[in-house]
């Protein structure tokens, strides 16, 4: 296991690829591994671009990876796909776009199946990110197809949260979902060159006026058009600028950084995060194990108990469930 | 309690509001009322509505619902409205159009938010249809705004789900999050005096015919135009075809069709639902009272101890958390 952790920290890209699939499927035995690399993380900056299908993410992302990779940083990319039968094809599509990176040992991507991750995917995420940090990724890109509340949890990974539209994105702008405006640090137009790019940047511009709280920072709008590499380098400006602002930025308590605290707040909704599904899917065994809660679960189905005051009535009596901290509360 | 009881099921507009607001706040006193009251369900038939904003969906529930009335049955609205600053003004103004219903007893309306439900709102959805099935609603419908992971979880109520669309959603049907395609048990392709109305419907066809695995009933595409009350006939008597499906083939086990099946499997996962969130609340109570437990947490904030393992650790020693069924897995 030290081997593997070795070989990480050192960039072994198969290493680091075997890892990844052994988070993915949950496997007890990579716990140890995690937490070893844990002490070498921090030193990347994570990236969070997300928004709604066709607004071309994926070229964005990999002309981002270009620029970075022009200036010299390594750069780690975790796309998560939605896994649709209608969406299929079309991803594929993107993934061979990108392709050009494959070949590009300082590029390390991983593609993240929706599938059978159901809550926890935001988790799974959560740890690749921290294996791409440890094996010394400059900048790691995290891309969501889609703008629901997985995605949004998806997002919590990230220290610039940047949410691309386009001019299209008109009516768009109310179909984002509550919450993804929310979160942006940073707005982007793409496709800029097509009518009502201005247009949508301005309206925009004054939807954050009315509707945030004042704060320190700003998120910015930029337009970019992806295809032909512009704006790229205005994005990582503004990005580096948001991360300016969070690193220089005083945080509370012990937090050297407004970027120290946030991190913090992260890896504390995690560790919740984790005894949560954890929790769950323990109590989902002991009912499949059980006779009498096998039977209560019955008679839920045939009408002969009602779900939710069964829940509360056999919380009430923690010994049925043979836990002693429910009763506690 | 049982006066309460006996005036829900009376239909008593005020006690069944007041039933309602004590669930959406999570009251333990309301749960004996709702044991009770389940067992005067299964009566009601329950529609769910769910598409992109902008498609018209208030305006079809206010149509159906002027259509049910005239067939002689009575109706029970719930209305899932996301809570973000920037859809608040369209939807008071959806609620406006519906408001000639609120002075029929016949019709009860119920707008519940988003906002501090969490992931518990699929649940509270389905204690509100309890108590409207209760209360002798002949059919409900449930309509969520929006097409996220949470608007899946609270579709979950639904006999018949109902996907609406409209031609301008051309791009929309890639931008529907995975898994919203594939539980639709009806689709809906509104504004279809619009351009592009008939070849979205002819499009959803095919997508069906590609996506979908061969099963006995193939959700069929319904033409309306809510705004004059056109297709809401067609859009009725397909929901009673569904539902005649549903009720005529045969279940598995001891369920004696496949709505009960459908139905009782809800149940199920209702229970497990509520456990999961209690469950949680409760272990972050403790968290919270717990003082090394608190240090832990403060741990993995500093970056001492990683998130992922450490939740592993606490689980594997379930003396820390208190809890002898934890050590059962």
């Amino acid at each position: 296991m030290n081997d593997d952790v070795a070989r990480v920290l050192g960039g072994d890209q198969r290493v680091i690829s075997r890892i990844m699939t052994s988070l993915e499927r949950r496997f007890p035995a990579v716990t140890s591994v995690i937490k070893e690399l844990d002490h070498h993380t921090g030193n990347a900056y994570t990236i969070g671009l997300t928004g709604p299908p066709g607004v071309g993410k994926s070229t964005l992302v990999d002309r981002l990876t270009g620029h970075l990779r022009a200036l010299g940083l390594t750069v780690g990319i975790i796309a998560v796909d939605p896994d649709s039968p209608f969406s299929g094809g079309s991803i594929l599509g993107d993934r061979i776009r990108m392709q050009r990176h494959y070949l590009d040992s300082g590029v390390f991507i991983r593609s993240v199946s929706t599938r059978g991750q159901g809550g926890g995917l935001p988790r799974t995420v959560k740890c690749l990110v921290r294996v791409l940090d440890a094996a010394g990724k400059d900048v790691i890109i995290v891309e969501t197809v889609g703008v629901g509340q997985t995605e949004l949890g998806v997002m919590g990974v990230a220290d610039t949260i940047v949410v691309a539209l386009m001019p299209e994105s008109g009516d768009t702008i109310q179909t984002l979902k509550a919450g993804v405006l929310e979160i942006a640090n940073l707005f982007l137009v793409n496709k800029a060159d097509r009518e009502g790019a201005d247009r949508m940047a301005a309206a925009l511009r004054s939807m954050l006026q009315i509707a945030a709280e004042p704060q320190d920072w700003e998120p910015p709008v930029v337009l970019t058009r992806a295809d032909r590499g512009e704006g790229i380098e205005a994005l990582w400006e503004e990005i580096e600028s948001h991360r300016n602002y969070l690193s220089t930025s005083a945080g509370a308590g012990d937090y050297r950084s407004l970027l120290e605290e946030r991190r913090g707040e992260r890896r504390r909704a995690e560790f919740l995060e984790t005894l949560q599904e954890e929790l769950f899917q323990r109590l989902k065994a002991r009912i499949e194990r059980e006779q009498t809660l096998q039977s209560i679960v019955e008679d839920i189905g045939n009408g002969k108990l009602e779900p939710y005051s069964a829940a509360s009535e056999l919380l009430a009596d923690p010994a049925a469930l043979g836990s002693s901290f429910l009763s506690n509360e």
